[in-house]
C-alpha cells in the first residue's frame, strides 16, 4: 500500500479518477439524505484491479461527509448519530461481544479523538457478566496509549487482550490525516479492513486487521491533520502557475502522486515532515466530533 | 486472605502484635537512615504460620516510610529516591525487559497514582527495539483502566500483553487503602507478592500474582485513601470511652478486627461503604508521590 | 452564621425541626413533579426570627431533589434539566449579561463540579460584541481556580473582573458539603444569598454575595462530599445506642447540633478533619451532574 | 506594530538584516555560556529609528537559544533555569508581589505552556498573608483560559485582578508562534513590552502592555507553533528555485516581508489561515519546557 500519497480516506483516492466514471475493480454507491446535510459514499475495492487504481486493500470503506460536523449544530446531530449507528451496525454485522479501542495520544489534542469516545461509552461488559443482563451489545473498551507512551506496538497489546477475553469483533477508533483541508473534521471514515495507528500524526504503526487480530476489525476514523508536505503538495499547482503561468500547471500534471510527494517533501525544512497542521479550535472540534462517534455506538447497545 | 480488614498494608496488620516480640514464621528488618527522616521495614512472610499470624500471603514486604513524604521537602526527594530505586533493585533481580503497569482511574484523583507514574516514566523498550541501546532495564507502559472504564479485569489486560511482548517482570503501581490516618500518603509498599487492583478505592478486583502472570510481579503502593468503616474503626474505641469511661476500651478489646470491622460497617449508612476518605490537597499529594516513584524508576535505567 | 454544622443544605438544616409545623420567619413550599421523580423546595429566610431558627441569611433557598441525578437514567435528564432551567431564569430575574464563575479545584474530582459546568457552557459575550448577536442572555465565564492554585480569594478575582466588564448577574458553581449521605450528588440547591467557596472540600474562603459583588449573586451548588466530623457525627446515634441501650439515644439528644460537630471533630484524629468523604464512582457523577447544569444554563440563552 | 510577518520573535526580524551590521536605534548583545549550549541575546529597541527598523516597540528582548531545549537531556536542565532565573529577576527589577499569569488554552496541546507553567509554580501569597514568611517574592498566579472559553479579553480579567490585589509587577507566560521551524521549541524570548495572548495559536487579542495594567509587565514565551502561510513562506524560495533557476531567487527578493506573506495566505486555501503547524511531540516538548520555566520561576522565591 501506498502511504507516501499521505491520505486515510478512501474517497480522496477516489478524487484522482474523473467523478462520473467507473473505476475498473472498484464499486461506488452514494446516499444523499433528505436534507441534503449527510452524503454517505460507499467504496467497495472488490479485487486486484481495484487495489492497484485506488491503492487501499480489498473491503469497504464507507465515508460519512457532513458539513456541519465541525459546527455547533444541534439540528444536525440526531441524523448523524443515526446514519452512523446504521453504518456500524452493517460493519459488525453479527457480532454481540465488541471491544472499543480508543487509539491515540490523549494528551495531543487532534490525536485524542479515540480516547475521548471511549471515556463517554456505555460500558457493559462487566455489568453482563455479573448480572446476565442482555444488552444487544456487550461491550468492552480499551486505550493502549502510543508508542511513545508504552513502547509497545498497539497491535501486540490488542491482540493480547482479544486472547484474554472472547470477543467477537473489534472497533478501533483513530484520527487520521487528510489531504486536504476539505474534509478536515467534517468526514467519518469506517472500514473493514483496518487501521495504521498513528497515522493521524504521521506515525505509522503495525496494521491492525482482520488477518494479525484473527476476528472482525471495523475501523472508524475521522481526519483531524493534514501533514506538512500534503500542505505544500496542495498549494504546488498554485505555486507552479504564480512562478510560470504559460507552463506552470502543465508541468505538474507530469509529476506521479508519488514524485509530488516527494518534491513537496524535498520543499519543506526536514523538520517540518515529522509535525503536522490542524484548526485552532482543535479541542471544540474532537470534543463534538467524539461525542457523535460515542452516542452512535451506544445507541446500538 | 483476609479483605475485611481492610487495609493493603502489611506494616499495619504487624502492629496487632507487640512490637517487640517475634511473630512465628515471620521475620522482620528495620532500616532506618542517617538524619531519621526515612525508615525501611522489611517484612518477610516465611510459611503458613506467618501466613496465618499476618494475613499476607508468603513473600517480601518492604514498607518505606518517610514523613515528609506529604511536604513540600526538596531536601528528602533525593535520598528517598535512592532507597526506594534500591529496594526495586532488589525485587526485580535480574529482569531486563520490564513492564510497568500504572493501574487505577485517571479521573478520581487518589486512585490517578499508578497513571501519573507512567505519565513521567523514560519508556525504552521501542527505542531499544530501533536503536539496540543498552539500557540495565529495557521499560515499557500501560494504563490499563479501571473495570468501569474498561469491562475488564485488569489482570486479563496485562496477563495477554505479557504474552505478546516479550518480559521478565511487571511492575504494578496503584493507590492504597490505609486503616489509619497516620500512614496516609507517607509510605511506600513494595511487595513480590502481587496486588488486587483497586483496593484503594475500595474495589477488590482479582488478584495480580507472580502464579497467574507466570513471570515475577513487584507491586508498588501507596495509601492513597481510607475506607469509611476503617475510620469508623478508629474512632470506636475513643467513642467507646466517651460513652462508657469506666468498661468502654475494655469492652472494645473484646472484639477481634473481623467483629470490629463489621460493627463499623453496621454503624455506618450502606452507601457509605462505598466512600472513601481523602486529605483536601490529595492533587499536590499524588502529583508530588507519583514522580518521587517514576524518578526512583528512571534513576535505574 | 453557624459554620460548624457543616452543612451547605438548607434543607438539612430544616430537617432540625418536625417536619409539618410551620418556622417563624421561614416559609417553605414544596413541589413534586408528576411521576414523582423530581421534588423541588423553595425555602425563604424572611428575617432574624427565621435567621436565627435556620442559621442562613435572609434570602430563598431552592433545592431541587432528584433521586436518580447520581444514576445513567436518560428519562429523568430532560424534566430536570427544565426544573433548573426554569429556578434560574427566577433568579436571574431581568439580567441579561451574565458571567458564570466554575469555582472549584479542577484536579480534585468531587471539587470539578464547577469548572466542568463551564466546560460545557455556549460562551456567547464576545460573539455579541463582534457580531451583535439578540440572545437572551450574553453568557461570558471564568475558573478562577482555588486559594493553593492561586494565592487569590475568589471573591477578589471576581469582584476585579466585575469591574472591568459590564455584567448583571453573577452565577457561581460549586462542589457544597452534604451532611449526610443521603443527598450526596442527588440534590442540586439554587440560592440568591451566596456562597462560600471550597466549602465542598471543607475550606471556608471569603463569601461572595450580593453585598461584596454589587451585583445579584447566583450560587449553584451541589453537595459532592461529606466532611469527617459530619460522617461521625450522622454514625454517633448508633454508637451511642450500642453502648448504652437504655440512654445512649437519651443522652444523644442532650446535645446542641454544635456539641456534636465539637465532640465528633474530638473523636477523630486531627487529620481527618482536613479530608473529606466521597463515593467511588465520584468521576461518573460529577460529569453527569455537571452536563445537566450546563445544559440548563444553555437552554436559556 | 506589523503583525504580519507572522513571528513574535524578535529575533526573527533582526534576520533580515545582515547579521554583522549595526541597526540604527537597536542596541544588540550577545552571551553565550562556557559549552556553547546556551546563547543569550539581549536587543534593546532605543527610540522612533528601532521600532521602524525592527517593527517592534521600544524595550528589551531577550532571547534564550538552547538547542537542546527540546531534547532530553538532564544535563542542560540546571544552567538553562539559572539562566533564564538571571534574566527573569533582571526584567522583574526590585518587584516582590507578583502575579503570574499562564496564558493559552490548556486543552490545546501547543497552546497550554501557560497554564502548565502555573499548575507547578509554588504559591506563596496566601501564606505570606497568613504566615508573615519573608520570602523574595510573594507569588500568586492565575489561568485567565482564552476567549473562546471566557468570553472575555484577557486583558480585562488580568487589569481586574491587579486592581484588587497589591501586586508590583505582572508575568505573562504564552506560546508564541514563529517563522521558521529552526527555533521551534528551542526558544525562550523576555520582553518587558507585553504581549498580545494567544498569538501562538494565530489569534491576536488585545495588547496587555505596562500601559493599560498600570504597572511593570514581564512577557515569557516559547514559540511552539508556526502559522500555516508562514510555512508556505518559508518554502517559497526553495519553490521559486525548483521553477525558474535563472532568476526564481531573484525574484523573491523583490517582495518586502509583508508581499511575501501576503502571496504566501493567497497561496493557501482560506480554512488553512486559521491552522497551525505543530510538531508530533509536542506534548512532551511543551511539558518539559514549563517544568523549566517553572523551575526557573520557583528558584528565586
Amino acid at each position: 500500500m501506498n502511504r507516501n500519497i499521505r491520505t486515510d480516506l478512501a474517497i480522496e483516492l477516489r478524487e484522482n479518477y474523473e467523478s462520473d466514471s467507473a473505476i475498473e475493480g472498484v464499486d461506488i454507491k452514494t446516499i444523499i439524505n433528505e436534507d441534503n446535510s449527510i452524503k454517505t459514499t460507499i467504496i467497495d475495492v472488490l479485487d486486484d484491479n481495484g487495489v492497484n487504481k485506488l491503492g487501499k486493500p480489498v473491503g469497504t470503506y464507507i465515508t460519512i461527509e457532513c458539513t456541519e460536523l465541525n459546527e455547533y449544530d444541534e439540528g444536525i446531530h440526531e441524523p448523524l448519530i443515526k446514519e452512523l449507528a446504521s453504518q456500524i451496525r452493517t460493519l459488525i454485522k453479527d457480532a454481540r461481544s465488541i471491544l472499543v479501542a480508543g487509539l491515540g495520544n490523549r494528551s495531543v489534542t487532534p490525536d485524542s479523538l479515540g480516547p475521548l469516545v471511549v471515556d463517554n461509552l456505555m460500558i457493559t461488559r462487566h455489568l453482563s457478566i455479573e448480572y446476565q443482563t442482555d444488552n444487544n451489545l456487550i461491550i468492552s473498551a480499551i486505550c493502549p496509549g502510543v508508542m511513545a507512551q508504552t513502547g509497545i506496538e498497539t497491535v501486540e497489546i490488542l491482540k493480547g487482550i482479544c486472547q484474554n477475553i472472547e470477543v467477537d469483533a473489534l472497533i478501533v477508533i483513530d484520527a487520521l490525516a487528510a489531504r486536504s483541508s476539505k474534509r478536515l473534521n467534517k468526514t467519518i471514515q469506517l472500514t473493514d479492513t483496518g487501521i495504521s495507528p498513528g497515522s493521524g500524526v504521521g506515525n505509522n504503526r503495525k496494521m491492525i486487521t482482520k488477518d494479525n487480530m484473527e476476528l472482525p476489525v471495523v475501523a472508524i476514523g475521522v481526519p483531524t491533520v493534514i501533514s506538512v508536505p500534503s500542505l505544500v503538495d496542495d498549494s504546488m499547482d498554485l505555486i507552479a502557475d504564480a512562478f510560470n503561468q504559460k507552463y506552470g500547471k502543465e508541468i505538474m500534471k507530469e509529476f506521479t502522486d508519488e514524485q509530488r510527494y516527494d518534491l513537496a517533501c524535498s520543499l519543506v525544512e526536514p523538520e517540518l515532515v515529522d509535525m503536522f497542521v490542524t484548526p485552532k479550535n482543535i479541542d471544540e472540534l474532537v470534543k463534538r466530533i467524539s461525542f457523535t462517534i460515542s452516542e452512535a455506538i451506544n445507541s446500538i447497545i
